[in-house]
């Protein structure tokens, strides 16, 4: 078995950018496979690398080394880091971008990659994916030892968390993720059917039940009028709110784009309107 | 040598539900290695997907896996399905996506995926390539024999063929194809040089022999009054017809875009007529 | 440690061209990995694929060969060859895409691919990559000595320099590559600090010392009057100069697209004017 390094970046797939960083590693360490997470997270958006790190790593085998770099501060003093976290190592820039994914761990050790010996012999301006990223997760597969790469640090950055408010009767949350369906993901999660009427939602130590059908979901001037099973309970080309892969409430149209409809745009509000009965907001 | 996964999906690779598929077959099966046939089948497009998969099965090697996740059905009915046919395994959605590959082997023997064993915990209703069509995958790759896998059926639903009328003089079909270039591939194959001037195609029993220069090619609203050997006949800009590298007839414009100057679609009509002498017209 | 084969083409990742090329590949050898360098190489763009060869090819392991098919002569007489350089391999058209990166070898040994028993049975007129190039690039892996394939060659095609013209106070140059971010390369290269405050320019046997604020850079009509360190040293939106990752002069934005605020494109002229002092034009 080779090792796995699943790469996440904002390079696009233009450039040699992601390709100069595999070359790197497979020259410090032959036997490393790679996934692509993606490339294709907007420009310098932290928050949208961290949203997709956050919903795919827990499918990765034990042992996996997460490379990410969106990395809008390269060439300032943010800190380059190797963190592991459960079964994982993540090697990425100090700016949040891990702080959803850790958020899921009980707890972290964090390294800065301060240690030259581990970055390449030049180190340019504004290629820190080739010149410290892509070098520390090579030698971390190699069995270079997390401590040998710089100082244990306990003050990582974080980004503010997605929001979401429950209240009596309404929930409120926003547009986090549009996908390649136009499928519109929202942070109203973590939802899970009980029943084919009832969905609960659990926040901490609150947990909400949601009757599938007296609720509607309100996002950009349009209401939805109850919670679906799956796209083909409405005919193609209706809209509708669904519980998505990730157990986040989504917006989507069956056989379209849920994004083009309605215009909507990440951060943009969204919120659901349901009917309280007895017991139906409770601490767990 | 690795076990091998040819995927091919409309997922698209903004976002990670590519790599998640990956993740969940590797965390199953470590020694596997992937090629990525295209996850760039225009959205829910079933029949794209089966005319890609056509024509690029049978360049892999015997015992390669084909993963063929484009599934509009998902979450309804539509039956989850494992197929082997001639040297190769195929699991994917039974909504015809395999329909024109699995035509071009004498038969195949074909399995539901409907033991929960090989399926992930927890099943979705929006994402089973993740949930269902994966793990069955590296189950496969595992040694996990096919019929483990359900129960076996012999109704695979098939697509529509494509279109192809010959008659004397006359040979209509439809654009299956428009590439990366904007080379616009067309229904009318398979088709193979015989000699410097002429071609001879051939459809289940039937034989046609076309000369090279006493034929045109009509195609939305534009004739083109020869079919060329390679780009380089014609000079840079110009458009032609030609055989494309799997046999089927195709419109291009060399170092330019065909697609674009003639503004067709996939599903177009386009018609070669033919002079006809002895024997042109033969069942072989 | 499997043979590693990088791959740069103008093929984009819609159809199966990449994956058929890899298919056959596997086929011939099976203990084969690959790395993709792009292929969004602009179609049919010969220079721009040879600028990205050249800014990667030095970072992969010693033994990759590297599979370039950007090929507008397809079908055509131009020669399809194998080049060994220094660690490398090299298999491509001679069409002059692999001549910036051979212009940093001492010298290289060339061989066409004329043997026919290394390609594939059938030859299209149209896909060279699948029925000449990739076989090629897997039997090499496989192990066939390099003057088996054909003829040794040693007058390869090479394209015209990129420009750059370097008098006392002025230096003169092109755009050689715009990238994913919108950053602007310009062929003014190779550039390195020597303290905080300047540079040198080293092209052939010239050494320019260029000092970093009593400079301006003229490009599409704007004009940036220093030379940065890091994007970070400019306001957030503010478009800079600086030296990229490759030792070239780019123009770039804080987290913005330098490309679209200018509006240029490739081979637009730019120049750098700097302040003499003694010795800044020398003969090294």
């Amino acid at each position: 078995m080779q090792k796995l390094v699943a790469l996440l970046t904002d390079f696009g797939l233009e450039d040699s950018y992601v390709a100069v960083m595999k070359a790197v590693m497979r020259t410090i360490e032959p036997e490393l496979d790679f996934v692509d997470i993606s490339h294709a997270v907007h420009p310098q958006s932290v928050r949208s690398g961290a949203i997709t790190l956050m919903n795919s790593h827990s499918y990765f085998p034990d042992g996996t080394i997460f490379l990410v770099v969106i990395d809008p501060g390269v060439g300032s003093h943010r800190r380059p880091v190797v963190v592991k976290a459960g079964p994982y190592y993540f090697v990425a820039p100090d700016n949040g971008v891990l702080s959803y994914a850790l958020a899921q761990f009980e707890d972290y050790q964090a390294v800065t990659l301060s240690n030259r010996d581990y970055h390449l012999p030049q180190i340019s301006h504004t290629f820190h994916g080739r010149d410290i990223f892509a070098p520390a997760a090579a030698h971390l597969a190699h069995g270079v030892a997390m401590t040998d790469f710089g100082t244990t640090i306990d003050d990582l950055v974080s980004l503010p968390e997605p929001q979401l408010h429950i209240e009596a009767g309404r929930i409120t949350g926003e547009v986090l993720h549009i996908d390649h369906f136009g499928n519109v993901a929202t942070s109203i999660g973590k939802l899970r059917w009980v029943g084919p009427e009832r969905l609960v939602l659990t926040d901490g130590g609150k947990s909400v039940r949601i009757p599938a059908r007296n609720t509607s979901l309100r996002l950009h001037g349009e209401t939805i009028s109850s919670i679906a099973h799956a796209f083909h309970e409405l005919p193609r080309g209706h809209l509708l709110a669904q519980v998505d892969s990730n157990g986040y409430l989504e917006v989507a149209v069956n056989q379209g784009s849920a994004a083009q409809r309605l215009g909507v745009a990440v951060g943009d509000e969204v919120s659901l309107i349901y009917k309280m009965d007895t017991g139906l907001l409770a601490e767990s």
